[in-house]
């Protein structure tokens, strides 16, 4: 395999064009459709539910997405430019969240009406997953106590209902069939990691090695060589529609994760079992006829129980690009290329709008648009940008070393 | 229009064909199918997640399908003929329902593993509507008191929990945005008639009162024309997702309830006002490029949440099929035929599966096969056997009536 051989002239020419044509979408297309369409200057937070040309086809604020646009745009504040205009959006969307999206006791609502009045109760633990990035983020930019307080406040509450994520709003029955779900634990690194500034070091290195057990151990299906959705609490499989389940994208989505923690902790061969996944998740979950990744598949191969299951979503394939961009920038394997190049090319021609600007969320498995939207409930400003963001940063990474090699 | 207008010989003729063929399939096709597959000999009740060959792909027992197929089996025995193993097949789900089906509050749960140990808690309330129904039948059938105890006791239960269906697992905050569903008035009507014979006459008529007066006047949206499926509780419209959300199928199968209820109170104008809303929301709902009945529309035009919005569904179908019937045996409206055609025909060639029997459930768009399941989580022995035996009966009515008139 060739493993971390040098790239050629031509690679390391094409590593620029892509990092200039990421960079370039990113901030001529995507952040400008946000910052142009998505603020509610009368009544504060982001409307996402935006049609094809960014009006607003439905006021309903949405806790996840205003999360994840305040993470956003104060993720470029601390990591790219302290832009004044960046750090107002994330504040105008932070005093909404602040003034008006948690419950009593202190955990975050699901969605709000557009004046902040609650809608949906407080069933969901990722909401408060994505406030806890949003304000974790604002602090880095702001140093403003008071978001610190509300990030590790709403990342403590997590950890005490992580056995019990819906509370009183499951459906399950206690006891009968116990399944733990794979978001959970890779969220929970996830946001150790952005809240790092504000915890003991010895919780978060506790948190990352639990992580890297459950999502390449736990949840590890031997027998497929797959990672699945649901697994007994003791990791074996359990034969029903929950624990047949599978979700290409997010396992994929999981291995870049992976594999910015083998990184950062110096495990080249956690790093490689990262990039086979992300490779044997990608060539079972493409679609040979019409390309594109299926949304969910059955590890048995027997009929989902969702009937989108062969719709192909926007951050599956974005999300795709990371892992592949990140797989071939740390191993080196030509693999990783070819599958790039393949991905880059279905993603660029079918999601990206050219006529309105921002990408379409959702297509049928013929690649043709399902839902003309650019935001709407689940789709805000998170996957795009932040998957422009971290490939064009490696694309870059690439093209200046080996040019530094090259001098 | 050409109403009552008396029909020719070419009609009759098709309406003893369609007669045949429709009674033909439900006997010959459906019914074997599910007597052949679904019954679990060795745990009892049903297993309904079927395979296209009807090999078993799942064993989890929804109590939704338990209590349809308890339903169907009852009714046939009730309405077509006292056969033995008919009454068998009710009674082996029945017995599994009885034991395994209800929580310590007397409320259905919405599954159980196959051995009968609750997986899903007691939250749909419509789990309750279908038990209702099955043992109403069934105590038709039988005479057997428990079997009506069962039925009176569940119905007065739903009665109890009209304002709060969802009750502990209702994620809506309270007092924000106030909305009452379809759905329930609905099948509130049919349960009061499915159990007339145990209930108070004048409970029976003011529930159908009201249920036509919910279905036709507070559902029913001035603007559009069309029926929604949430409003608020004075009955106005809600603009948000909900409040938006048209389901084409819902309404028309609505319209052939009400359509015997006008022929039982003996109401020709609400019959007339049933059929020209099953046609409008034919006209509306049916997809101009590839054929079928879309799964679920915005009546503002409005992206839906539904992913699955342009899936053609089996149910969605059939009972279209039924309404069209129904309103050319009562009004004579050619406009019914016409349609009454295209759907069938439509129905027939992309449902039904030539190789191994029984019919498919989820098209994508252009009515190609979604899923190549016959039986699954939501699709049971029930609307397709129910459609088959009223388009029979309403179809053989009409030729021997003109036979009659001809004679």
């Amino acid at each position: 395999m060739p493993l971390l051989s040098p790239i050629n002239n031509q690679i390391r020419t094409n590593m620029k064009l892509y990092a200039e044509q990421y960079k370039n979408e990113l901030f001529h297309n995507i952040l400008p459709f946000w910052q142009e369409h998505s603020l509610d200057k009368a009544q504060g937070g982001f409307l996402t539910c935006l049609e094809r040309d960014g009006k607003v086809f439905d006021t309903d604020k949405f806790i996840w997405l205003q999360g994840r646009q305040i993470w956003m745009f104060s993720m470029l504040y601390n990591e790219v430019s302290p832009k004044k205009e960046w750090l107002d959006v994330a504040l105008h969307g932070a005093d909404f969240m602040e003034k008006f999206g948690r419950a009593e006791d202190g955990t975050w609502y699901f969605s709000l009406t557009k004046e902040g009045k609650p809608l949906t109760q407080p069933y969901n633990i990722f909401s408060d997953c994505f406030a806890t990035m949003a304000f974790g983020q604002l602090y880095k930019a702001t140093k403003v106590q008071r978001y610190a307080d509300i990030a590790l406040n709403t990342f403590n509450s997590i950890l005490e209902r992580i056995q019990n994520p819906k509370r009183k709003w499951s459906k399950a029955f206690e006891g009968t069939r116990p399944l733990k779900n794979f978001a959970l634990p890779m969220i929970l690194c996830n946001l150790s990691l952005e809240i790092e500034h504000l915890l003991d070091p010895a919780m978060v290195s506790s948190l990352i090695d639990n992580c890297i057990h459950e999502v390449m151990e736990v949840f590890y299906d031997q027998k497929s060589g797959l990672i699945l959705e649901n697994v007994a609490p003791d990791g074996s499989f359990v034969d029903c529609f929950e624990g047949r389940h599978l979700n290409p994208g997010h396992a994929i989505e999981a291995m870049w994760f992976i594999m910015d923690l083998g990184e950062r902790l110096g495990k080249p061969d956690l790093i490689e079992r990262a990039k086979e996944l992300t490779l044997k998740h990608l060539e079972s979950g493409w679609d040979q006829e019409y390309g594109g990744i299926f949304y969910f598949l059955d590890v048995l191969g027997k009929p989902s129980q969702h009937l989108e299951w062969d719709q192909k979503l926007w951050w599956v394939h974005v999300e795709t690009l990371v892992a592949l961009a990140k797989g071939y920038h740390l191993t080196k394997d030509q693999r990783c290329l070819e599958w790039f190049e393949k991905v880059h090319q279905y993603t660029w021609e079918k999601f990206r709008d050219q006529e309105y600007g921002e990408w379409f969320g959702y297509l049928n498995r013929k690649g043709e648009v399902l839902l003309p939207l650019k935001g709407g409930k689940w789709k805000g400003c998170f996957h795009i940008p932040r998957a422009l963001f971290q490939c064009w940063k490696v694309m870059e990474k690439m093209a200046e070393t080996t040019f530094k090699e090259a001098v």
